[in-house]
């Protein structure tokens, strides 16, 4: 089933989901928000991009242009429609493709700024998740890998470029390992946390190409919820006022 | 000037320092409370031990053999006298050496626990730092990297032993890098934020050795004040009520 939302304070933005699909949730609109731009900025890709949430999102602060990379055709038939709707067309490209190897099509080296919100768990061949499953596709490394991931990020950006990332703590050793590998040095990660007093379960990452080890900045913890309310550093991420209710359909 | 403090809440323990050195800090104290230890680990070894403050908060909870290095005589000397004046020499060993090294002394893959609270700042060949000056040498990465320190505590180790190390989170690319090179797998990391809502400066880390890739758990971070008092994570680890002051010598 088709439903239509604003992207809440952005009233600006409407946003089309398929509630069969795997809905566009907090974590590509924590990693948008997580992205820092400037006017210099001309071309960024978002490699996973869904429904466009994350292009969406940075459509309201910045006018680079945005392409959204989307192997999953339903999910690609949605973001175009997303971008059309809001009348974004002259900003946004989306493209229907696997993003490993999308550096081949769209350039090489060309990009400020790589987003990707990408699948979180590792494979394992004796797994029983049905491989061509949208859900298993969104949620799992069915389609790449994480190595896969960064080497195109790395393949993408302009050197000085920044790839952003969420991705979760229990791969932190892997992520910041690769990142380096691939020239991409971490300068800056921020762990968000459910509630105050429990784990974080996301963590967001920022590497920027050629640049010198070290000087990691991890931010203070992002906290979602106070009872069973958004913090106000939600409620600012969403624009929204701080007596707002949580809404229930979009809980991470 | 030398004096003389108990360990806080734990009056058992009385602690010399010499004002004019690297007195012991929170640090150590919650690196020590960090280790997570049971009655079936037989050796344990603090590399860079300074005046034995981590030992001796050990020596509370664990009937385990504890040896502590330490480089600096002065250092070396206090570490002695702590362990004499708390009747704790049938436990705990105080060498006077270079940890860089000591496993071809202490035995090689023979300890349960590696601990170490190192030296946290790079040393660049232009900085004008005295190599000889007590506070460089605990400072600064001067008598050894942190290379040298993993490559240690994986030749100390058994297999599935745990090494615990606590650092500051600009370094966290190197810290996790090297210890999965060196085949001890970050497991559990804590951040250490001096208040709510600051960036953590300092994170505390246990790798264990010769396991899987992945599964690190990231805990909730752990918060030293709460305006200018102690919080009651930290009331607990100093064994404390919760209306003690702050003492102001010991604030990190």
């Amino acid at each position: 089933m088709l439903v239509q939302n604003d992207l809440l304070g952005y009233e600006r933005i409407k946003i089309f989901q398929d509630s069969e699909m795997f809905s566009f949730s907090i974590d590509s609109i924590l990693l948008a928000s997580f992205v820092r731009h400037n006017k210099k900025l001309k071309k960024m890709i978002d490699l996973g991009t869904g429904n466009a949430a994350i292009p969406l999102y940075l459509s309201i602060s910045t006018q680079a242009q945005i392409i959204g990379v989307e192997i999953q055709e339903k999910s690609y038939e949605l973001a175009k429609l997303n971008v059309k709707t809001n009348q974004l067309s002259h900003q946004i490209e989306i493209i229907h493709d696997d993003f490993v190897g999308i550096s081949n099509k769209v350039g090489k080296f060309g990009f400020d700024i790589v987003i990707s919100n990408p699948p979180f768990f590792k494979v394992d061949h004796t797994s029983r998740t049905n491989k061509n499953d949208y859900l298993t596709i969104a949620r799992h490394e069915v389609k790449m890998t994480l190595e896969d991931l960064i080497k195109e990020a790395n393949q993408l950006l302009n050197n000085g470029g920044s790839f952003y990332m969420i991705h979760r703590p229990d791969r932190l050793t892997d992520i910041l390992s690769l990142l380096r590998e691939y020239n991409l040095e971490p300068k800056r990660m921020q762990f968000v946390l459910p509630r105050r007093n429990t784990n974080p379960n996301h963590v967001l990452i920022e590497a920027v190409k050629g640049r010198q080890p070290g000087g990691l900045v991890v931010l203070k913890p992002l906290i979602v919820y106070n009872k069973d309310r958004w913090t106000k550093a939600i409620l600012d991420i969403y624009n929204i006022g701080r007596d707002s209710y949580v809404t229930e359909s979009i809980k991470p």
